[in-house]
């Protein structure tokens, strides 16, 4: 940092600006130029027609694509792979310059090799670097960034890379060192991404979705059409999806921790830390966030749903029904306490958990987590995770209470749906249960700590020293 | 970076952190100066009384102005503006130093040119750099940067600016390049601004709530007293609100999308997208997310109005009112299954409508927005935003039913509020099925693409060849 | 940054990347690896058991400990404390490099003296540097960091540090300069330590909670049982919570607010800003963040009992009572509209505080906090804080309305538990308001600009000159 006050006597303008050369003038490059000129550098635009160049950036200066490129060491190609015909004409000009791909493609995987190695064959003797397309010219020009500010670079050239990464950071975005330029192909994919990682919880949650829905349709609708003749189909607005919202969030809770119980019994079983999870695992333990964010969605609208009740017109008119019928015969009534504490006692349930739901939602914030260190986030995720699965279990199993042994709810001899939904999060707090008992917790947390249990057979010897290190 | 390995060579010490001078011993200068003591350089403090300035950091130096000055080459002037008349006479002490300008006004503009370039006046020979303003002692102070930590920087030489942003990086503040001095204005405004994205929204949002208010106050209240002499103005409290923050919230949301559907229709009409926007369109995309923002704690207001309504007293009084009178006529009713479908089908809407659009505000979240790519940025705010609309503009629709239909429901002869709070969303939602019928939609997409219609008139010659520029 | 161009001529490979080496292939040290790998790192390891090392990443080198320490010149240790064992017999391999101990503890203060101060005190030649301690594994794997990417760094040799910081920056994580090695205890207790923040605010609440339960126990279930024999024990359920919920919610958003006062008035009893606050202010005034949010936890969960309380059965169960008595006496009943409005005004007064402290605990998410000036956040925080605060208050003196003048809501002689929450509220607006009457506030303004009574008594001689500095 201070060598700047050293640096200064061997070149006086160490620190005045380089000229950033961009070519192309359409809105990410005319973005950028902007973005730059605020930030202190010197711009030139290359252009075919550089007369016809309209709205540029004032204090940018435009000329011929060779006259522009005369000026730089860094020059930002910002325009589509389609027209990168004109740069191979232009090689020798870039001899030794840092040349760097902005370009996005339409479509996944469009080319047979990305756009910046196809690039670096036009022109083997500039400086590829492979960066700023994941940044959008909106973003750029509004400046205040809403979307992400990170800028992913890889190139072959680790001085040329860096020379772009300072440039992205003097312009207040985030640079990344992603390596070599055979990243280009993953950096030109990101932006072309739709959520891959929700993709799973998100299918997962559909299936259950549309599951549960067929099925309280068959109990709740067609049933009573059925066997009672009364046409209920009102229920599907709301009292069918207030089965399917705790249910569907109750078993993708269940799935947030159902991965770490079954990583669990795999190190117990295998006696080690130090063998890889099957993929499966891997793959499933690295989207519970989401799947934990969905189950969390689901419970918001259970909530919404519920709270609305007593002011649904069905809801009122049957209470209004029942009070009419009750002041008919006439008798005192007594108040049902048994009832009272059950139905209070799941309702109070189902808040709690939820107020932790909402809690373990926020602490997954990125910004939230970033400023608590690993223990704590560990505390909340797991331990308090945990308890907000207990307490939404036994908020069902309380809503349930007894009817598990009443033929009368076995319409058609189908369980209710609440039944099914248990059986996932049941599995869970049992097998954590188990894990939680002092000596199974004695072993994993050694086996944590690197401890091994001698293997049996000495197919794969491993090294009991190992044990010792982090 | 690995510079200086290499660098080891030229001055031995080039890593031992600068000293830092700071001239003022007030609240900032004092806290400035602790941070900086904990990131390891070496602090001295330049006071006109040193023997009296108490309260300084431990580890920290304090001397005679001129005395201090002379040992570092960065020194921070922590002093308010009237009280620069100490600085000119050290003049010849300042030469070819970095001078940091911190200080902030009590209004914006207070004088005719800023602080900083007042300072580069008085001495010329220093290399003034403003900065650090935009952060508080406070927040220098308890190092858990609860505010903002980015550093705004700007100064005429480059590479005093570039020492001043390593200090700002090395004491763990995020600095910003803001180019020339002539930023320094504006840096100065910066503190003093008081949400001023914000202003124009929540204009928009008070004016409409006046309105609604006085509108439904006429409608609920007036009304009634003077028509059927009954006096109902307890609805003052929840049930006026309860039509006010739904109505505007509507309102709100459909501005938030109206500007891009201009927009759209701008660009049709021109047939290219190379030509700027009216600047009001421009300002108003600018603030589409905090009229979001604004619409979405509008409809968090009317969530929990709604959901308050069965515990209401009154609400409670009627219903009880009505069970007795029907009880009385001793007949069997029957469910009104219609009413039951209507009522619940406008609550689930409302129920989703309300889900997505907190969903679209969590995804307005900085941390959030700054982790999910352009793409996905856009799926989220755009395509999910016009279904929220969809959704909360059909949850009016059901809500209303036929009753625009009946006379009764127009009070001297005035719409109901909802049907006023209908009309905005419901251009958007139409001008928008237009754009995304499949010819227009594809038109759209070529022009968003750089595709342009042959200009009909040469008056403005668009070369045809930036179509492929990104 | 810029310098890099003018490198180039120094060292012709300034930017390849240096080789990195890890002692200890546990964990942690592969995920580190890995992570380096992938960021264009060589990576070398080095293990006592070279042959017997698995799972490591692919690319990565494995050696002995000395032929893999002389590969590089950053020497990460990932190893235990107990093993460092073998570092001292390396300690001419180690001359002048710098050795990141990455170590960390099972137990805060586990040991007298500091891991990285042990290891420097064993391998006296090499350069120590403490850091990467507070980072996981898992993070670094997963690389997209949901727990903190914050790199503490100390150590004594400011070049080292420094390079250890370029290694954190280069794989994307943000290193934060701790000072000398002395900080290393620190450094290395943080990863242990469990919210230590919200200990006081939770310590708070919890007695609170206690003593609101027992409160409400003994006022609406004991009492009834012994003076009417009447078994409301279900009311532990929801009604209690309920009652304890909003009590302690508001007593501390008001110990939130309270040490503003108190400093204020301190201050103007001394007549000086330049004064320290007494230690436990300071450090109640440090945690009112943690406060505040704990209050909202509280005052989101008495929303939720709130809205649940017409679908709860003993609720609706006395309301059908109610109303079948109601309709045997057979008489015209009258809506009581003082009642009606009283109901609605601290319904809606609770919705809006809610509504406002809903948005206070928003602005407190670093994220947001972020991108607000000093200006703009204390608006919100002080400014709707205190709104928030009155509302809140103002909800509980309507719902306790006239009650506090009837002897028979004085159970056994107790007060209501609503009017023992609203103690400290009332205390903290009484103060505030005498704060914000023109000539008070005139003179605090004053004071916080830097103003002093000149002190009566010669004891202390305060400098005036320092009133107009920041």
């Amino acid at each position: 940092m201070e060598n700047s006050l050293v640096m200064a006597g061997v070149g006086e303008n160490a620190h005045k600006r380089e000229t950033i050369c961009i070519l192309g003038t359409g809105d990410f490059g005319r973005s950028l130029g902007m973005r730059m000129l605020k930030s202190g550098y010197p711009v030139v635009f290359g252009s075919r027609y550089p007369k016809d160049s309209t709205l540029l950036p004032s204090g940018a200066q435009v000329f011929h694509h060779a006259d522009a490129l005369k000026k730089s060491k860094i020059i930002f190609l910002a325009v589509h792979r389609e027209n990168y015909d004109f740069v191979p004409a232009l090689s020798d000009l870039l001899d030794g310059k840092v040349l760097v791909d902005v370009s996005n493609n339409l479509r996944m995987n469009q080319y047979p090799e990305s756009n910046a190695q196809y690039l670096s064959q036009l022109v083997p003797k500039a400086n590829v670097v492979k960066g700023f397309n994941t940044v959008s010219a909106w973003a750029l020009q509004s400046g205040n960034l809403d979307a992400s500010s990170q800028v992913f670079v890889c190139g072959d050239d680790n001085k040329s890379k860096q020379l772009v990464m300072d440039v992205a950071r003097s312009i207040g975005l985030t640079p990344l060192d992603q390596g070599s330029l055979l990243a280009a192909e993953e950096l030109e994919n990101y932006p072309l991404q739709l959520f891959p990682m929700w993709r799973l919880p998100l299918t997962i949650a559909a299936g259950l979705t549309v599951f549960f829905f067929l099925y309280c349709v068959v109990i709740d609708v067609i049933y009573p059409y059925v066997e009672k003749n009364s046409d209920v189909s009102y229920r599907l607005a709301i009292s069918v999806p207030n089965r399917i919202f705790p249910n569907v969030s109750l078993i993708l809770l269940g799935l947030v921790y159902l991965p770490g119980v079954i990583a669990a019994f795999i190190q117990l079983y295998r006696g080690t830390k130090y063998k890889r999870f099957p993929d499966w695992l891997d793959r499933w333990m690295l989207c519970r966030k989401q799947l934990g964010l969905v189950a969390l969605a689901y419970a918001f609208l259970h909530v919404l749903y519920t709270f609305i009740i007593p002011t649904r017109f069905s809801v009122r008119w049957r209470w209004m029904h029942s009070i009419i019928e009750e002041s008919k015969e006439n008798k005192t009534m007594e108040l049902n306490k048994l009832k009272s504490w059950r139905v209070d006692l799941y309702f109070a349930l189902g808040m709690l958990g939820f107020g932790l739901y909402v809690l373990l939602g926020i602490t997954s914030l990125p910004s939230v987590s970033n400023v608590v260190n690993w223990r704590e986030f560990r505390f909340v995720q797991s331990k308090l995770g945990h308890v907000t699965l207990l307490l939404c279990t036994a908020h069902a199993a309380v809503f349930g209470w007894d009817r598990f042994l009443e033929s009368k709810w076995y319409k058609w001899g189908l369980p209710q749906a609440y039944m099914l939904g248990m059986v996932i999060p049941c599995i869970v707090l049992v097998l954590k249960l188990i894990l939680i008992t002092p000596c199974v917790d004695r072993m994993i947390t050694r086996i944590r700590q690197g401890w091994e249990i001698k293997p049996k057979n000495k197919e794969a010897p491993v090294c009991i020293n190992n044990a010792s290190l982090i």
